[in-house]
């Protein structure tokens, strides 16, 4: 929909006709909201909808088809299958230009009893309805969320939240792995603190339903009860409609676009989830899911399908959450994929805080810098505090967006003032400490 | 102190004797705190005291003298002439290197009164003991504040907090003069909310007294009760004695020194409030009081000076302030400073939130972008918002340090989660407005 708004500003309605089907009954949406409606946060679900297909029909003339599926893509006629999923009727529709934004697909673990009532996804609008439902009317007492990534966790905090006793499982040691292993323990720490019990280093094996429904988790070394699971284990790009009509699809399963989002086809188009791009810092394609990132991507293949000129020049790998009173964010490599991409690297973690430390309400914050050995160039950082501390993540993204060194960032004019940070901002700090270490290895 | 330390690490005790002669009679304190201190955020002024002389002999084995005031520098000599201030005994003290950091001396007016007690400055720990004192044995019930810098606006909160009835008198029409005229004027609407008085555009013109007390501040359209005044009309750099020595001082009165803060004199260095540094932005030098550059300038220099090598490259002109619920940064050129250097410039304002818009404990945020109209380079930017605004300027400050186009900032790959940013974060959403809005021009 970022896409269909931004071509329509390039391109009046008599100039250009938008049509645009999707399969679920909603558009412009947050998914990212998802768990604080369940956590009780956000009251009504209406809240995350930032447009219905109503508005964007009736104030931009884009011609929204909701419960429509598009089955095929057929290039050489210019035109997609499309099936009516309330009628059930099939037609074809042409098109000049195509912007695929199919998104992503959750990861389901193929194993006995995984498509039974109680086992829940987190992707769509929808998902949302049914865990909120399920908590309504069912009552559930145990819920074991399956993947500690971001919705995992924010699921199990937010199920904490509703009342529920939690567990959380995931086949790695440890939560969050786009955190290096010290500083993803803090967030590990932080869960069960609120009470949610982890077990790390257990891969699901099955779950054991008792009619149609979910009863239990199992693992090797225990079975847990259950009587909802929240699938939280990642997502991949949905690029199998592209892929069959024979668009070019890379190594992470996205399909590739030039930084206009044009993909390798001709009047074919991708944004969003579904696509992959460039990793500013590794040079490598990564797909990353991530609602800012598809934001972006869909209005500069807007405007450049609109006939104006945009582009998308690759991430950094830039995320934040906030896991109960617990803020983390990461950006750029981190120790292992810094070591994958053929870095050389160092690392410094500081203990500092967010405020000056006689400022009332200051509170404790790390901050960790990947570096490279020998150029001192920066390629990672991480950051886990309270209060007050991920969004800082920023300026360490803009450092690195500019492949700045630890040695020039010692010199940065950041904001200080006592409600603000110490006199040395924490980010000055670890800088200073990466420089020293980069000097004392030559 | 920084300085001291610095040069210390670098040369043990036989190799370098460090002397430190020091007017007052504290060492290494935050005075951006004592706002908070008079204000009661803060219980103990030892808070304040990151060090204490006894500390630095003890620990790294400097010579702290207190009570000691360099009357002169006498580089034919090498020497100082120091004052003991309690014996009232002088002594010339020879030096191999030396290090010149007064800091800072406040505006004074020069009117009738304004030496009477209940007239205070805030500028070292001792003012504010005295301010301190004051309220708690005097108990006054008006007072008074004289400028609308930053100093000025905390200063005025804090009484306010304090029970006193305030109101703040400056000449210009707006306070906090390093905002453009329409984000200062939300600064101005925060004072009068929680209900310091302004009158702007009035100059003091004499303090009324009675015996030696102040009563009253006269300006040509009233006369304001006071029975404490507070000072808050900004700082000079204290180079008198650099610069009766023949140490060379430049257009903004600071000391001049290369990057590594060696002054043009052989053997002297200089650091903090008493120099000048370059405006990265402008190109021209500028002369900043605020901690955060003196004690990278000092420890700049104290590395330098200890045999080892680091860098001071200049300011962006960032700065933070948190006034009542307001939070307030900028960074760079405004509009105004921005036409000084003869830049040709644009401006775009855009009103977002904090968070996303349905995220509890979301508030608004104002963010204003300043750009070369043909390059579409920043030039500045200022924020005005509430609850974790503020700190976003740092990446706006890194940008400006990289001289990032507004295009290239559409691009960029910061946080995003509900509880930080809306999807599209307050600084791209006026990153491309500002684009556009260069586009616009072309």
């Amino acid at each position: 929909m970022s896409a269909a708004s931004a071509a329509r500003r390039g391109r009046g309605p008599d100039e250009l006709e938008i049509m645009v089907f999707e399969r679920g009954c909603h558009t412009s949406y947050s998914a990212c909201g998802i768990p604080y409606f369940i956590g009780g946060h956000v009251d009504a679900l209406d809240d995350l909808i930032v447009r219905t297909p109503a508005e964007f029909r009736s104030k931009q003339d884009i011609d929204v088809r909701t419960r429509h599926e598009v089955t095929e893509i057929d290039l050489d006629r210019r035109a997609v299958r499309v099936r009516d999923l309330d009628s059930g009727a099939e037609r074809q529709e042409g098109f000049d230009q195509l912007l695929i934004a199919t998104g992503a697909v959750p990861r389901r673990p193929r194993l006995p009893g995984a498509d039974a009532e109680g086992v829940h996804g987190v992707q769509i609008l929808d998902d949302g309805i049914a865990i909120r439902r399920a908590l309504d009317e069912d009552r559930p007492r145990h819920a074991v969320v399956v993947g500690g990534g971001y919705i995992g966790l924010e699921m199990a905090e937010a199920l904490v939240e509703a009342g529920l006793e939690v567990s959380l499982v995931d086949g790695a040691s440890q939560p969050m792995r786009t955190l290096d292993p010290d500083m993803g323990e803090l967030v590990a720490d932080a869960l069960r603190g609120v009470g949610v019990s982890l077990y790390l280093g257990e891969r699901v094996e099955a779950f054991e339903t008792s009619g149609d429904r979910v009863r239990a988790v199992v693992t090797p070394q225990r079975t847990l009860d259950a009587d909802l699971v929240v699938l939280g284990m990642g997502v991949r790009p949905n690029s199998d409609l592209a892929e069959a009509a024979g668009i070019a699809v890379g190594p992470t399963g996205g399909i590739i676009t030039d930084r206009r989002m044009r993909t390798r086809t001709e009047g074919v188009w991708a944004a969003g989830d579904c696509v992959e791009t460039r990793h500013l810092v590794s040079g490598e394609p990564v797909a990353i899911a991530l609602g800012t990132h598809a934001n972006k991507q869909g209005r500069v293949a807007g405007l450049n399908l609109g006939g104006g000129y945009a582009t998308f020049p690759g991430v950094v790998g830039t995320a934040v959450s906030k896991i109960c009173h617990v803020e983390v964010a990461r950006t750029g490599l981190n120790e292992a994929e810094a070591a994958a991409a053929r870095f050389e690297s160092l690392s410094v973690v500081v203990e500092s805080t967010t405020r000056a430390g006689y400022y009332p309400g200051t509170t404790p914050m790390k901050t960790k810098l990947i570096v490279e050995k020998r150029s001192g160039r920066l390629l990672g950082a991480q950051i886990v505090g309270e209060e007050n501390a991920a969004k800082r993540i920023d300026g360490l993204a803009i450092a690195l967006w500019s492949q700045m060194t630890v040695e020039e960032m010692t010199g940065l004019d950041l904001g200080y003032a006592p409600p603000f940070s110490p006199v040395w901002d924490p980010v000055l700090i670890a800088a200073r400490k990466a420089a020293d270490k980069v000097e004392g290895h030559r």
